[in-house]
Protein backbone atom coordinates (compact mmCIF):
# COMPACT_ATOMS: atom_id res chain seq x y z
CA UNK A 1 0.00 0.00 0.00
CA UNK A 2 1.10 3.81 -0.96
CA UNK A 3 0.33 6.44 1.96
CA UNK A 4 0.73 9.82 1.03
CA UNK A 5 -0.02 12.90 2.41
CA UNK A 6 -1.07 15.99 0.13
CA UNK A 7 -2.67 19.36 -0.23
CA UNK A 8 -6.01 19.60 -2.21
CA UNK A 9 -7.37 22.62 -3.05
CA UNK A 10 -5.65 24.03 0.48
CA UNK A 11 -6.25 21.20 2.66
CA UNK A 12 -3.44 18.94 3.67
CA UNK A 13 -4.66 15.08 4.05
CA UNK A 14 -3.28 11.38 3.99
CA UNK A 15 -4.73 9.04 1.71
CA UNK A 16 -3.66 6.02 -0.22
CA UNK A 17 -2.89 6.09 -3.51
CA UNK A 18 -4.18 2.93 -5.82
CA UNK A 19 -2.63 3.90 -9.78
CA UNK A 20 -3.36 7.33 -10.57
CA UNK A 21 -6.12 7.37 -8.06
CA UNK A 22 -5.69 8.89 -4.70
CA UNK A 23 -8.38 7.15 -1.92
CA UNK A 24 -9.47 8.81 1.34
CA UNK A 25 -8.40 5.23 2.91
CA UNK A 26 -7.62 1.67 1.62
CA UNK A 27 -10.87 0.58 0.44
CA UNK A 28 -12.69 3.99 0.53
CA UNK A 29 -13.47 6.75 -1.84
CA UNK A 30 -11.57 8.22 -4.36
CA UNK A 31 -10.78 11.53 -3.49
CA UNK A 32 -9.02 12.91 -6.67
CA UNK A 33 -6.74 11.84 -9.13
CA UNK A 34 -2.83 12.51 -8.45
CA UNK A 35 -1.98 14.94 -11.22
CA UNK A 36 -4.95 17.19 -8.88
CA UNK A 37 -3.03 17.24 -5.59
CA UNK A 38 0.44 18.19 -4.60
CA UNK A 39 1.98 15.48 -2.82
CA UNK A 40 3.92 16.41 0.64
CA UNK A 41 6.45 14.66 2.36
CA UNK A 42 4.09 11.17 3.23
CA UNK A 43 5.14 11.45 6.75
CA UNK A 44 5.30 14.35 9.58
CA UNK A 45 8.03 13.49 11.68
CA UNK A 46 8.84 15.23 15.24
CA UNK A 47 12.59 13.36 14.94
CA UNK A 48 14.15 12.56 12.23
CA UNK A 49 17.34 10.69 12.97
CA UNK A 50 20.08 9.39 10.73
CA UNK A 51 23.25 6.98 10.81
CA UNK A 52 25.76 8.25 9.09
CA UNK A 53 28.65 6.43 6.86
CA UNK A 54 26.95 3.38 6.81
CA UNK A 55 27.84 2.11 3.57
CA UNK A 56 31.58 0.92 2.76
CA UNK A 57 34.24 0.40 5.16
CA UNK A 58 33.14 0.12 8.67
CA UNK A 59 35.20 2.28 11.33
CA UNK A 60 35.54 -0.08 13.41
CA UNK A 61 33.60 1.43 16.33
CA UNK A 62 31.16 -1.11 15.96
CA UNK A 63 28.31 1.24 16.49
CA UNK A 64 26.58 2.99 14.00
CA UNK A 65 27.43 7.05 13.85
CA UNK A 66 24.21 8.96 14.29
CA UNK A 67 23.23 12.73 13.80
CA UNK A 68 19.51 14.28 13.76
CA UNK A 69 17.81 16.24 10.86
CA UNK A 70 15.71 19.52 12.57
CA UNK A 71 12.25 18.85 11.10
CA UNK A 72 12.20 22.27 9.33
CA UNK A 73 14.15 20.30 7.03
CA UNK A 74 11.28 18.13 6.15
CA UNK A 75 9.85 18.72 2.43
CA UNK A 76 8.17 17.17 -0.26
CA UNK A 77 8.60 15.65 -3.52
CA UNK A 78 9.18 18.00 -6.24
CA UNK A 79 9.82 21.11 -4.26
CA UNK A 80 13.16 23.14 -5.21
CA UNK A 81 16.01 23.62 -2.29
CA UNK A 82 17.57 26.85 -2.70
CA UNK A 83 21.76 26.28 -2.89
CA UNK A 84 22.80 28.53 0.67
CA UNK A 85 24.97 31.87 -0.47
CA UNK A 86 28.22 31.57 0.81
CA UNK A 87 28.35 28.07 0.49
CA UNK A 88 30.73 26.63 -1.78
CA UNK A 89 29.37 22.73 -2.19
CA UNK A 90 26.33 21.38 -1.71
CA UNK A 91 25.63 17.27 -2.02
CA UNK A 92 22.91 14.92 -2.23
CA UNK A 93 22.93 11.60 -0.59
CA UNK A 94 19.75 8.92 -1.86
CA UNK A 95 18.90 7.25 0.80
CA UNK A 96 15.96 4.64 2.30
CA UNK A 97 14.13 6.24 4.68
CA UNK A 98 12.31 4.01 7.23
CA UNK A 99 8.91 5.55 9.00
CA UNK A 100 7.96 4.38 12.38
CA UNK A 101 4.52 2.93 12.79
CA UNK A 102 4.10 2.90 16.74
CA UNK A 103 6.21 4.22 19.78
CA UNK A 104 9.84 2.37 19.89
CA UNK A 105 11.49 2.11 23.08
CA UNK A 106 14.69 -0.38 23.64
CA UNK A 107 13.25 -2.30 20.52
CA UNK A 108 14.69 -6.10 20.25
CA UNK A 109 16.67 -6.35 16.99
CA UNK A 110 14.76 -9.32 15.86
CA UNK A 111 11.09 -7.51 16.12
CA UNK A 112 12.17 -4.52 14.51
CA UNK A 113 9.68 -4.91 11.60
CA UNK A 114 6.40 -4.82 14.25
CA UNK A 115 7.44 -1.19 14.72
CA UNK A 116 7.71 0.17 11.18
CA UNK A 117 4.63 1.53 9.13
CA UNK A 118 6.53 1.74 5.63
CA UNK A 119 9.54 2.86 3.66
CA UNK A 120 10.03 6.06 1.52
CA UNK A 121 13.16 7.56 -0.54
CA UNK A 122 15.43 10.51 1.10
CA UNK A 123 17.71 13.01 -0.01
CA UNK A 124 19.87 13.94 2.45
CA UNK A 125 20.89 17.51 1.50
CA UNK A 126 24.45 18.39 2.92
CA UNK A 127 26.21 21.78 3.23
CA UNK A 128 29.68 20.12 3.24
CA UNK A 129 31.16 23.68 4.04
CA UNK A 130 29.62 23.42 6.87
CA UNK A 131 30.58 19.96 8.27
CA UNK A 132 33.59 22.48 9.73
CA UNK A 133 31.24 23.78 12.03
CA UNK A 134 31.94 20.48 14.34
CA UNK A 135 28.04 19.58 15.50
CA UNK A 136 26.25 19.21 11.52
CA UNK A 137 23.14 22.16 12.15
CA UNK A 138 23.79 23.67 9.63
CA UNK A 139 25.49 21.71 7.40
CA UNK A 140 22.35 18.79 7.62
CA UNK A 141 19.70 20.93 8.84
CA UNK A 142 19.20 24.20 6.78
CA UNK A 143 15.60 24.56 5.58
CA UNK A 144 14.87 22.17 3.09
CA UNK A 145 17.66 19.76 3.63
CA UNK A 146 15.30 16.90 4.26
CA UNK A 147 13.04 15.95 1.15
CA UNK A 148 10.97 13.17 1.34
CA UNK A 149 8.69 11.03 -0.70
CA UNK A 150 6.82 10.34 -2.87
CA UNK A 151 4.97 7.78 -0.74
CA UNK A 152 5.64 5.43 2.07
CA UNK A 153 5.24 2.04 0.99
CA UNK A 154 4.07 -0.24 3.08
CA UNK A 155 4.60 -3.36 1.64
CA UNK A 156 8.58 -3.89 1.86
CA UNK A 157 9.40 -7.28 3.18
CA UNK A 158 13.22 -7.32 3.45
CA UNK A 159 14.34 -3.61 3.57
CA UNK A 160 18.17 -5.20 2.73
CA UNK A 161 16.90 -6.48 -0.82
CA UNK A 162 16.02 -2.92 -2.12
CA UNK A 163 18.37 -0.77 -4.47
CA UNK A 164 19.37 2.76 -4.36
CA UNK A 165 20.05 4.43 -7.60
CA UNK A 166 20.25 8.60 -7.83
CA UNK A 167 20.92 10.15 -10.61
CA UNK A 168 21.60 13.87 -10.85
CA UNK A 169 19.84 15.56 -14.83
CA UNK A 170 19.60 11.77 -15.59
CA UNK A 171 23.36 10.87 -15.24
CA UNK A 172 23.66 7.87 -12.30
CA UNK A 173 26.12 8.87 -9.49
CA UNK A 174 24.77 6.26 -7.05
CA UNK A 175 24.03 2.29 -7.70
CA UNK A 176 23.58 0.08 -4.48
CA UNK A 177 21.89 -2.89 -2.93
CA UNK A 178 20.53 -2.00 0.86
CA UNK A 179 22.19 -5.11 1.65
CA UNK A 180 25.59 -3.42 1.23
CA UNK A 181 24.34 -1.56 4.38
CA UNK A 182 27.21 -1.61 7.72
CA UNK A 183 24.03 -1.66 10.25
CA UNK A 184 20.80 -2.73 8.81
CA UNK A 185 17.08 -1.44 9.60
CA UNK A 186 16.77 -3.67 13.06
CA UNK A 187 20.49 -2.67 14.37
CA UNK A 188 19.76 0.35 13.70
CA UNK A 189 16.55 0.81 15.05
CA UNK A 190 17.55 -1.25 17.95
CA UNK A 191 20.79 1.15 18.88
CA UNK A 192 18.93 4.10 18.51
CA UNK A 193 15.89 3.26 20.90
CA UNK A 194 17.98 2.03 23.49
CA UNK A 195 18.24 6.05 24.19
CA UNK A 196 15.41 7.91 21.96
CA UNK A 197 12.10 7.08 21.89
CA UNK A 198 10.40 7.53 18.31
CA UNK A 199 6.50 7.70 17.94
CA UNK A 200 4.70 7.37 15.04
CA UNK A 201 5.58 9.30 11.89
CA UNK A 202 9.35 9.97 13.01
CA UNK A 203 12.16 9.07 10.44
CA UNK A 204 14.88 6.92 10.19
CA UNK A 205 17.49 7.60 7.49
CA UNK A 206 20.21 4.32 6.67
CA UNK A 207 22.55 5.94 5.43
CA UNK A 208 23.91 7.17 2.03
CA UNK A 209 25.82 4.09 -0.45
CA UNK A 210 29.14 5.23 -2.91
CA UNK A 211 29.04 8.52 -5.44
CA UNK A 212 27.61 11.44 -3.40
CA UNK A 213 28.36 14.21 -5.12
CA UNK A 214 28.39 17.77 -6.15
CA UNK A 215 24.72 19.73 -6.91
CA UNK A 216 24.21 22.97 -8.81
CA UNK A 217 21.48 25.62 -8.94
CA UNK A 218 19.21 24.02 -11.86
CA UNK A 219 20.26 20.32 -11.20
CA UNK A 220 17.58 18.23 -10.94
CA UNK A 221 18.27 14.85 -8.72
CA UNK A 222 15.92 11.78 -8.14
CA UNK A 223 16.75 9.17 -5.42
CA UNK A 224 14.76 5.94 -6.91
CA UNK A 225 13.92 3.18 -4.65
CA UNK A 226 13.32 -0.32 -6.35
CA UNK A 227 9.56 -1.09 -5.05
CA UNK A 228 9.32 2.31 -3.52
CA UNK A 229 8.89 4.71 -6.08
CA UNK A 230 11.13 8.25 -7.39
CA UNK A 231 11.68 11.28 -5.41
CA UNK A 232 12.29 14.23 -7.24
CA UNK A 233 13.52 17.31 -6.30
CA UNK A 234 15.30 20.51 -8.35
CA UNK A 235 18.29 22.72 -6.96
CA UNK A 236 17.37 26.48 -7.11
CA UNK B 1 2.37 36.45 32.14
CA UNK B 2 2.81 32.91 33.28
CA UNK B 3 1.80 30.53 30.61
CA UNK B 4 1.71 26.71 31.69
CA UNK B 5 0.98 23.51 30.23
CA UNK B 6 -0.42 20.90 32.20
CA UNK B 7 -1.88 17.81 32.43
CA UNK B 8 -5.45 17.76 34.88
CA UNK B 9 -7.27 14.71 35.47
CA UNK B 10 -5.72 13.53 32.27
CA UNK B 11 -6.53 16.05 29.67
CA UNK B 12 -3.36 18.28 28.59
CA UNK B 13 -4.00 22.00 28.26
CA UNK B 14 -2.15 25.35 28.46
CA UNK B 15 -3.43 28.30 30.83
CA UNK B 16 -2.09 30.91 32.42
CA UNK B 17 -0.89 30.79 36.19
CA UNK B 18 -2.03 33.84 38.34
CA UNK B 19 -0.59 33.63 41.94
CA UNK B 20 -1.82 29.59 42.62
CA UNK B 21 -4.40 30.07 40.52
CA UNK B 22 -4.32 27.88 36.72
CA UNK B 23 -6.49 30.40 34.62
CA UNK B 24 -8.07 28.94 31.34
CA UNK B 25 -6.98 32.19 29.84
CA UNK B 26 -5.84 35.80 30.78
CA UNK B 27 -8.72 36.89 32.39
CA UNK B 28 -10.56 33.94 32.30
CA UNK B 29 -12.04 31.62 34.95
CA UNK B 30 -9.73 29.23 37.47
CA UNK B 31 -9.29 26.08 35.99
CA UNK B 32 -7.70 24.60 38.62
CA UNK B 33 -5.23 25.16 41.73
CA UNK B 34 -1.63 25.19 40.89
CA UNK B 35 -1.31 21.92 43.63
CA UNK B 36 -4.21 19.83 41.68
CA UNK B 37 -2.37 19.94 38.19
CA UNK B 38 1.07 18.23 36.87
CA UNK B 39 2.78 21.02 35.09
CA UNK B 40 4.45 20.11 31.87
CA UNK B 41 6.97 21.58 29.59
CA UNK B 42 5.53 24.51 29.09
CA UNK B 43 5.53 24.65 25.02
CA UNK B 44 5.78 21.66 22.82
CA UNK B 45 8.62 22.25 20.46
CA UNK B 46 8.80 20.74 17.01
CA UNK B 47 12.65 22.17 16.63
CA UNK B 48 14.92 22.94 19.94
CA UNK B 49 18.43 24.72 18.89
CA UNK B 50 21.23 25.15 21.19
CA UNK B 51 24.13 27.65 21.44
CA UNK B 52 27.24 25.22 23.02
CA UNK B 53 29.76 27.76 25.15
CA UNK B 54 28.08 30.73 24.85
CA UNK B 55 29.86 31.80 28.22
CA UNK B 56 33.63 32.79 28.99
CA UNK B 57 36.09 32.95 26.06
CA UNK B 58 34.66 33.60 22.75
CA UNK B 59 36.75 31.05 20.47
CA UNK B 60 37.52 32.94 17.53
CA UNK B 61 35.50 31.62 15.30
CA UNK B 62 32.94 34.60 15.64
CA UNK B 63 30.32 32.55 15.70
CA UNK B 64 27.96 30.48 17.72
CA UNK B 65 27.81 27.29 18.19
CA UNK B 66 25.01 25.37 17.63
CA UNK B 67 23.69 21.64 18.36
CA UNK B 68 20.51 20.23 18.32
CA UNK B 69 18.34 18.34 21.31
CA UNK B 70 15.55 15.70 19.77
CA UNK B 71 11.78 16.70 20.99
CA UNK B 72 11.78 13.10 22.24
CA UNK B 73 14.17 14.52 25.34
CA UNK B 74 12.18 17.30 26.16
CA UNK B 75 10.51 17.02 29.48
CA UNK B 76 9.08 18.65 32.24
CA UNK B 77 9.21 20.40 35.86
CA UNK B 78 9.46 17.08 38.52
CA UNK B 79 10.54 14.90 36.12
CA UNK B 80 12.70 12.23 36.55
CA UNK B 81 16.15 11.95 34.48
CA UNK B 82 16.98 8.38 34.45
CA UNK B 83 20.96 7.87 34.89
CA UNK B 84 21.45 5.85 31.69
CA UNK B 85 23.48 2.33 32.27
CA UNK B 86 26.75 2.35 30.63
CA UNK B 87 27.54 6.02 31.52
CA UNK B 88 30.31 7.32 33.54
CA UNK B 89 29.50 11.16 33.85
CA UNK B 90 26.00 12.84 33.58
CA UNK B 91 26.08 16.44 33.73
CA UNK B 92 23.14 19.16 34.45
CA UNK B 93 23.70 23.13 32.54
CA UNK B 94 21.63 25.55 33.39
CA UNK B 95 19.99 27.55 30.72
CA UNK B 96 18.06 30.39 29.46
CA UNK B 97 15.63 28.81 27.02
CA UNK B 98 13.47 31.32 24.65
CA UNK B 99 9.72 30.58 23.53
CA UNK B 100 9.06 31.07 20.15
CA UNK B 101 6.39 32.96 19.37
CA UNK B 102 5.79 33.25 15.36
CA UNK B 103 7.79 31.72 12.56
CA UNK B 104 10.79 33.49 12.81
CA UNK B 105 13.02 32.84 9.37
CA UNK B 106 15.65 35.75 8.64
CA UNK B 107 15.26 37.82 11.92
CA UNK B 108 16.88 40.47 12.02
CA UNK B 109 18.86 41.04 15.42
CA UNK B 110 17.21 44.62 16.18
CA UNK B 111 13.84 43.47 16.24
CA UNK B 112 14.41 39.64 17.82
CA UNK B 113 11.53 40.63 20.64
CA UNK B 114 8.66 40.66 17.81
CA UNK B 115 9.58 36.55 17.22
CA UNK B 116 9.55 35.68 21.15
CA UNK B 117 6.57 34.37 22.88
CA UNK B 118 8.49 34.30 26.68
CA UNK B 119 11.62 33.06 28.70
CA UNK B 120 11.87 29.51 30.47
CA UNK B 121 14.49 27.92 32.50
CA UNK B 122 16.27 24.31 30.63
CA UNK B 123 18.52 22.13 31.96
CA UNK B 124 20.83 21.33 28.84
CA UNK B 125 21.18 17.33 30.38
CA UNK B 126 24.79 15.90 28.97
CA UNK B 127 26.24 12.56 28.62
CA UNK B 128 29.69 13.71 28.82
CA UNK B 129 31.39 10.40 27.47
CA UNK B 130 29.02 10.14 24.26
CA UNK B 131 30.31 13.28 23.38
CA UNK B 132 32.92 11.19 22.12
CA UNK B 133 30.77 9.73 19.11
CA UNK B 134 31.14 12.81 17.03
CA UNK B 135 27.74 14.17 16.75
CA UNK B 136 26.27 14.37 20.19
CA UNK B 137 23.00 12.31 19.84
CA UNK B 138 22.86 9.96 23.00
CA UNK B 139 25.41 13.08 24.31
CA UNK B 140 22.39 15.54 23.88
CA UNK B 141 18.93 13.69 23.08
CA UNK B 142 18.50 10.58 25.04
CA UNK B 143 15.08 10.77 26.53
CA UNK B 144 14.22 13.48 29.14
CA UNK B 145 17.50 15.07 28.38
CA UNK B 146 15.93 18.37 28.06
CA UNK B 147 13.58 19.43 30.94
CA UNK B 148 11.96 22.74 30.46
CA UNK B 149 10.06 25.02 32.79
CA UNK B 150 8.00 25.86 34.85
CA UNK B 151 6.23 28.18 32.80
CA UNK B 152 6.45 30.89 30.23
CA UNK B 153 6.93 34.20 31.40
CA UNK B 154 6.06 36.34 28.93
CA UNK B 155 6.95 39.49 30.78
CA UNK B 156 11.04 39.84 30.36
CA UNK B 157 11.98 43.33 29.05
CA UNK B 158 15.75 42.79 28.66
CA UNK B 159 16.99 39.06 28.39
CA UNK B 160 20.34 39.98 29.39
CA UNK B 161 19.61 41.12 32.98
CA UNK B 162 18.78 38.04 34.15
CA UNK B 163 20.66 36.06 36.49
CA UNK B 164 21.21 31.88 36.44
CA UNK B 165 21.67 30.01 39.81
CA UNK B 166 21.80 26.14 39.94
CA UNK B 167 21.97 24.02 42.74
CA UNK B 168 22.56 20.18 43.50
CA UNK B 169 21.00 19.13 46.33
CA UNK B 170 20.55 22.58 47.30
CA UNK B 171 24.49 23.70 47.02
CA UNK B 172 24.98 26.31 44.11
CA UNK B 173 26.99 25.28 41.71
CA UNK B 174 25.94 28.12 39.05
CA UNK B 175 25.75 31.60 39.30
CA UNK B 176 26.05 33.95 36.67
CA UNK B 177 24.18 37.10 34.86
CA UNK B 178 22.52 36.47 31.33
CA UNK B 179 24.89 39.83 30.33
CA UNK B 180 27.63 37.39 30.31
CA UNK B 181 26.68 35.59 27.14
CA UNK B 182 28.90 35.76 24.37
CA UNK B 183 26.19 35.65 21.81
CA UNK B 184 23.14 37.26 23.78
CA UNK B 185 19.83 35.82 22.48
CA UNK B 186 19.08 38.38 19.61
CA UNK B 187 22.41 37.70 17.80
CA UNK B 188 21.75 33.77 18.17
CA UNK B 189 17.92 34.08 16.90
CA UNK B 190 19.28 36.29 14.11
CA UNK B 191 21.95 33.41 13.15
CA UNK B 192 19.59 30.81 13.76
CA UNK B 193 17.24 31.50 11.42
CA UNK B 194 19.46 32.03 8.64
CA UNK B 195 19.07 28.69 7.73
CA UNK B 196 16.04 27.42 10.01
CA UNK B 197 12.87 28.71 10.46
CA UNK B 198 11.76 28.10 13.66
CA UNK B 199 7.78 27.80 14.13
CA UNK B 200 5.78 29.55 17.15
CA UNK B 201 6.55 26.65 20.27
CA UNK B 202 10.02 25.95 19.03
CA UNK B 203 12.86 26.41 21.41
CA UNK B 204 16.85 28.60 21.37
CA UNK B 205 18.92 26.93 24.48
CA UNK B 206 21.07 29.85 24.91
CA UNK B 207 24.15 28.38 26.27
CA UNK B 208 25.42 27.17 30.25
CA UNK B 209 27.10 29.52 32.38
CA UNK B 210 30.83 28.09 34.63
CA UNK B 211 29.53 25.31 36.73
CA UNK B 212 28.80 22.80 34.75
CA UNK B 213 29.35 19.69 37.27
CA UNK B 214 28.20 16.00 37.81
CA UNK B 215 25.14 14.59 38.68
CA UNK B 216 24.52 11.10 40.44
CA UNK B 217 21.43 9.39 40.65
CA UNK B 218 19.28 10.96 43.94
CA UNK B 219 20.31 14.48 43.24
CA UNK B 220 17.80 16.74 42.75
CA UNK B 221 18.86 19.61 40.59
CA UNK B 222 17.08 23.27 41.01
CA UNK B 223 17.75 25.88 37.64
CA UNK B 224 16.15 29.08 39.21
CA UNK B 225 16.35 32.21 36.79
CA UNK B 226 15.35 35.29 38.50
CA UNK B 227 11.66 36.95 36.96
CA UNK B 228 11.26 33.21 35.53
CA UNK B 229 10.82 30.90 37.99
CA UNK B 230 12.65 27.43 38.71
CA UNK B 231 12.75 24.57 37.17
CA UNK B 232 13.42 21.18 39.16
CA UNK B 233 13.91 17.49 38.64
CA UNK B 234 15.54 14.53 39.63
CA UNK B 235 18.26 11.96 38.93
CA UNK B 236 16.85 8.32 39.01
Amino acid sequence: MRIVRYDHAGHVRSGVLIGDAVHERSGGPIVAALREVTLLAPCDPRVVVCAGKNYGEPDGTGRPKLFLKAVNAVTGPGSAVRFPPDLRRLEYEGELAVVIGRTAHEVPERSYRDYILGYTCANDITADDWRADGQWVRAKSTDAFCPLGPWIETDVDDPAALHIRTTVNGRLVQDSPTKDMIFGVGELLAYVTRWITLQPGDVLLTGSPAGVGPLSPGDVVDVDIEGIGTLTNSIV
